[in-house]
């Protein structure tokens, strides 16, 4: 039996810009850091999603999900780990689990903080709006 | 028995900078939508969220949820209806539903069209971290 | 000889989403603000940009600049007074005076407090990225 | 006599919420890149600016001006050359030259093309809004 694909682990460096005056990323900025990390996902199984787009293929939101567990701070280091679940039908999911993994004064601590956790829902879709099977690629990524 | 409360209505007119190359608006701006609507909830109860929170209550959010129905385009006029749930313990809902009420090109369109529909869990907080009950503008609100 | 032409004034209320650590707005969103202003000021003249981008005429940036004042904060009512001025050739600037006109506790501030000032350059380009003369609208508009 | 100081060079992967409905990178959010690289420059220096803002040294910006070139596009591989401008006063400007590296597609294009060249100006501030001689990293930065 084919065992979980390996998830995709995506680094950020969280800017200025995101974080608000509790001194927290503001919410809204972890749905950026999860297609930050559903591009790099792409690009690291060898199918960039401009190339995909270019090809036709959109890959609009239908769902996005997340718990938010602890505060991420301005220059921490954070990991995106990444996976596509195994899907049926035109609809697939991608999970994510945010992780800070340094923080800017310090590049190695001891451990790794569960931060949040959530996922995006999407069906692929052609420019005129027509939903399409889901790109081959994604059946790929959710095997591993 | 108590009838539910009256949604708030907040508008928005989607700006370019919010829109995408599939001429969508995109998705993480409706957390950003989410929110403006819930400052304007508050304001609209007579306690200004930036008033709340020099009194030392912070509102952190714990859960987002967003379902995309139809996209939203640069120039619409946006109606995010909103209304806090009723609840019991620290932690509480506030729910949204997005509707495009005018484009930029007609103000009065024959009828509202549903775009997204979410919710944000909160609890209140103090400047140190601790859990607050639930301030009593949201209890009021929920009950409308 | 003809008289400068009105500003058009652009109300913005300052969302919790724009706001930086220092529990200033982010430099970078008064950028946002004058795109705010800038399409409040088309719709104002008669001719909504995003009819005027189905017309074929895009608006792309080639400058832009801004002088930082003052902070703006959370909740703050800003009125951005937006003019163009006068051109010849094919580019044209957008000026910008951003005033703090209110704050999330107090409507009617006994002053208008100046926060910022800038202007944008910009051309008219076809989506074959041709240089257009600038549409009328915006002669109109620079006239008063 | 001393040399001017090498750029420092950051890399940015523009994300698609970068990206407005002409394809390109909207032009607000080159002034985040800019933010993004002056991060870079001083972890670079061995001065984090998380760590120098706990030490009671803000960094606001006085004045903010870009010149855009070309359009970046989604997934493009952007290089933000940054250095620090030798300063009197209290005042100091740090400059960024924004180069296409790379895109979705090809990671080594032939050349690099130049895209935006813009500058920001600050002030060192302590936490009471009091203005504060430049920190002695910035000296260091500026002389290479």
């Amino acid at each position: 039996m084919a065992e979980a694909a390996q998830p995709y682990r995506h680094l950020i460096r969280v800017p200025y810009a995101d974080v608000d005056q509790m001194k927290f990323v503001y919410y809204a900025n972890y749905l950026v850091y999860f297609e930050m990390a559903r591009t790099g996902l792409l690009r690291n199984a060898g199918v960039p999603y401009s190339v995909l787009e270019k090809r036709g293929v959109l890959l609009p939101v239908m769902t996005s999900h997340c718990e938010y567990r602890l505060p991420a701070h301005y220059e921490d280091l954070l990991a995106v780990d990444t996976r596509c679940t195994p899907f049926r039908g035109a609809r697939f999911r991608i999970e994510y689990t945010v992780w800070r993994v340094g923080t800017g004064a310090d590049e190695t601590p001891a451990e790794e903080t569960l931060l949040a956790e959530g996922y995006t829902d999407h069906v692929c879709m052609s420019p005129d709006g027509s939903v399409l099977r889901p790109d081959p690629v994604f059946k790929r990524i959710a095997q591993g």
